[in-house]
């Protein structure tokens, strides 16, 4: 029974990784990992610094050539869960699902080595990591060459605000453009008792937060979604002291660049006057991150098919886009292609927890599928 | 020339204790720099625990007894100051000026010393740990029987925000009530793009800061002083992850009891319902602290005249108490005395950065006036 | 030269509806003229309390029926603007364009009727009131009969936010569901010196909208479209009174079942737990508005041809739909049809104002196309 | 029984001026009743445009010369009583007890003739206009000369929160400065469904009123008493339009130069920046209003004393100084005197809202006390 011992290999392989998560740009046990049984598989695998790495399965001649990625990192998030396999790593998680892309691409190379006589053209494995953390490690894998005679590319990432069983694909834009910012407010401390003799950094910062709040729901056109989220602030270092400073850091998630800018300029507009009301000083950086993930139709609706197919029919659901970014944008500048959902909630086992949350898993019962789905669009496109 | 080298030994102990902070009740190395220079002029340390230690200087017979305070531990600031003395214990500073109190009060032991023939009754040196973190050293001490004995307390506070050559005190009132709480607000985290699946505590706990300045501003009697910080704001682990939590810390100074729990509870209240109004939860503790400082008038008074013996006409200040609480309050409630602030600003030298800032300095020259106005203070409490 | 004359004609209707504007539900001088001009055409008249009034035009026999709706009523808003034509009626302006819509439904009539000979099947003529003030006129006219015997149904918008010579279509959604809240805070007034012997219901009311922001910027999913706007703040009676209470309407704007439900509910949810925060009280008053407009695709498309021939290509528009609610929804409830945009901005002449400001005003050289899209593709229905 | 009858006669022409209040600088008929009264007990009035009248009562020869006030005027506050004598004037009320302040020193005026022989020197009693509105009245009769031969000026005022049977005495600081502010923010107004494409005033001054709570907060030494209450906030005019400006109106009450200073110019620091964080204009004018009111201490003992005899000992209390403004400062600016508080709450009867509320009333019993006091003092201070 190959599918049984398909599925076993890819749920272990992905409690492994469950297991072992590493931060971006820090991913070198689970490379090794990929390395060696990339190799035990006999194929020939290419290291790129600061990338990943990739491998070939060549099938018969002729046909096209399509380009499969899974991205590797965990985050820096403390697992909340009571799995067996749950991480190991204090303060490391695969909170985003990762762990199972690699596994999936891991059985998707099984499987195409199984049936090489039986395709035309060329398969290539794309394993990359820190696809977290701008700038990422689509841009090095691509800079060496990792698209190189590849004509088409796919991405496939598992979700679980949708249920197993279902696939979501975009036929044009699918994931938002995210930026990051860093904010630092500068006020003047002393002591706790005496606020009249200072500037309140972290009360200055609070009314910002709170101010900023407007940015979202009174300046930008409701019909053209953004969203402006404070993932950090930090201020203070003793309960009775008053803070000379604040910092803070967040995203901002658009799909339109005049959007994009006009959060970039009014967020500091709303900073820079917060502070001059209470007298403080400012530091604002803002970068670009991961621009907008803009699929090719027509390899959109070969995914659609092949996934009706092993789904059934009503399974694949066309959603909005998503907000988050993705550096599969970049494969996407250079090459035709499209990057999907495999849904892995699963609301009857309870797995409902939210992407990024520290209570986040998968129903791997879905992750054969999601194997097949891949290998099967990815073969669609080689013929 | 004895008074040269009087002031010498109390700024190079100033500067020595200023390089070598220690945290609250963590002082151990200047415990023992302190033993060995009071064993050093021949008197018995006794040493509590987590009290600090004490020593007595023995007059002629009869007269009175009169014990004399000096705080001795550092804050957790980093110094940032050019000072050839700076702290070397990288994160912790002597911004408070109990580099000071401790030298000076080395000082006042020596010169006791000298003249030991020429008064009546005993002087009673205590050195004390932790007063910057509740319970404080001072029940320690007192539980140990450091007060057995004693008429009467002072207790003498460099200040910078007064000048050098002033001294300041309190006919009665002096300091507040400082009370310390630790909130706790636990939304539901989740990924920077998707705020709609999750509740946002960061943005709940800066509306809960923005709000709750309105307890101040709106619901205490402006002639009854109170002051709410917030010390530390803490929430998030990541740019674009929306945080389960945000942790707040901070300080609530009064001089009325009533003030004390109308802040304590409308504090609470405001939390609660700013929670409720995201559908967050709250976690509320409040500790009440050192308990509000009340002098003795009649010992105020004494010093009052001594200080003006050595600073002139004009440079004895009376000004409002001050908003920062002290665990002296507790000798005052088992015996009379006083505490008072010795003027160690210097706006021509340039000091002038307020207790607890990371520039926080003293101007030395004024040390041994400190000592003279101490130890002179006493003496006529003795007789 | 007839179009020149029929040009002239809507022109000075709508100056003069412009000159002489009433508010909704009392445009009873606004009829009275329309009469005149519909009875002066030789056209029969029906008159709807409470809804408006309306005329058939009877072609050849056969052929389709065809209701074209104008709307009829001013807004409370004092004009700003120097027109010669200006409002008479102080604190009454035709600031959203619908003395254009009736001189221009004139138009149509005076038109159709020259050529009635030339086409099969009757247009009704509905001129409605009240379409700016919930529930409307389109309900009682509906219930009168007036849609009785039409297959289809038209309106045309005029909007300064397009430049004149385009027009803008909607192939379904066209205007969002538009509800209304009512908002009172009650707290306890009292002397502007003693705030903490009250409850400022002004500064819980400000401490309320700002905190209500973070509904649309935080609670909502970001694709989801949602406006939330408070239109009024009316709070205290002398500056140096704490105000008793305040008063705050409003309207929230959405697409989406799901998301007007959840408004409705988070906004009371916030707006009593600030309220709890500070010890007030509250009323709030939900009322649902016109439901979203819902256009017939098919109809959508014949305008879009209609406009395309005579405004040329490129000049119809599909924007994102409108977020503003319309009371045409209701005949869209019972028959097919459409309800588009007539651009009537001009940069050139200055005309830029947004509809529903006091400087309102529409580009006049367009309203003949106006004339001729509606009456056209009236038309092209009817055969 | 004369005392049963002055008694009477107090209560009812209290009711009478209850029943019938004017607004400040209109109090044609109050003061057209008083002159009739006076008349009426034989004196001569002087009557002053926009100041009030006053009249003499010479005792025997010698002695000194006291003025007494009483104001008069109401505030524009709708009475929420159920008085068989409330408020006849719809949206003016007798809040604030001037009625019965021109009851008492009518009954003052009654009893000194009485007992003119018994006493030399001279009473004035001075009945003023416009108490409650800036520049008050004081100004106009000090200027007309009613202060003229005058030794010494007292001024007793009814007060809720003290119950009847007390009276509450200043030594030197009674009354704070009470300034004025009015703000206009000018944003730019549209449709209510289209926030992006205005700058909406109404959430600005939301947002600047939470603001503004971190002045006395956070800027101000906690021991120097202010307030700052924002008395009416009126925005926009239909609940789906966007409001295109905000008015605001409010008082500062201090008792230091400085502190006055700092609020005025933080006020509008804190105004300036919310509105340039969203891009709004503002308008700001700031009145200084009645300066503070300085009693001189050697009168308040007298008063003081008086008061202990009619009342008994523990009724006379020395409360802090109230934040409220008087414009009777300009009378203690001129000549010595003292400003009081006549207890007129009672718990027992229900008699427990606050100054300025529309339920206001006060315990008509203690009125005869009220006369007695004053008129006792201004005996002493007489002789």
């Amino acid at each position: 029974m190959p599918n049984e011992s398909l599925k076993e290999y890819v749920i272990s392989m992905r409690r492994y990784f469950h297991e072992n998560p590493e931060l971006s740009f820090q991913e070198a046990s689970t490379i090794s990992t990929i390395r060696k049984e990339l190799e035990g598989m006999g194929l020939e695998v290419h290291e790129v610094k600061e990338g990943g790495l990739y491998a070939d399965i060549q099938g018969m001649d002729g046909g096209k050539s399509v380009a499969l990625r899974a991205d590797m990192d965990g985050l820096p998030i403390t697992e909340d869960t009571n799995l067996p396999f749950r991480s190991k790593n204090h303060g490391v998680m695969h909170a985003c699902g990762h762990d199972a892309h690699v596994a999936m691409l891991l059985g998707v190379a099984k499987r195409a080595l199984e049936m090489k006589s039986k395709f035309r053209g060329r398969i290539r494995l794309l394993f990359q990591v820190a696809e977290e953390r701008p700038p990422g490690g689509a841009v090095s894998l691509i800079r060496a060459g990792a698209l190189k005679g590849m004509d088409y590319v796919l991405g496939q990432h598992v979700i679980s605000s949708f249920e197993a069983g279902t696939v979501a694909t975009f036929p044009r834009e699918a994931m938002a453009n995210a930026d990051e910012f860093r904010i630092r407010i500068i006020g003047k401390g002393g002591h706790g008792s005496a606020p009249h003799e200072t500037i309140d950094a972290l009360v200055v910062a609070a009314q910002f937060v709170t101010a900023a709040q407007a940015i979202v729901s009174r300046m930008i056109d409701p019909f053209l979604p953004s969203v402006v989220t404070f993932g950090t602030f930090n201020s203070g270092f003793r309960y009775n002291v008053i803070a000379p400073s604040a910092d803070l850091t967040g995203t901002v998630r658009t799909f339109h660049r005049e959007v994009q800018e006009k959060i970039r300029s009014e967020l500091e507009n709303v900073l820079k006057n917060i502070c001059a009301a209470y007298g403080a000083e400012y530091q604002y950086e803002y970068s670009e991150g991961y621009p907008t993930v803009i699929n090719t139709q027509e390899i959109s609706e070969i995914v659609d098919s092949v996934a009706e197919e092993h789904l059934g029919k009503g399974k694949v659901l066309h959603p909005n886009p998503s907000m988050g970014g993705e550096d599969f944008a970049y494969y996407l500048h250079e090459i035709p292609g499209t990057f999907y959902f495999l849904g892995v909630g699963n609301a009857a086992k309870g797995i409902t927890s939210p992407q990024h949350s520290p209570t986040y898993t998968v129903d791997e019962d879905t992750l054969e599928k999601g194997v097949e789905i891949m290998l099967g669009s990815a073969l669609r496109l080689l013929s």
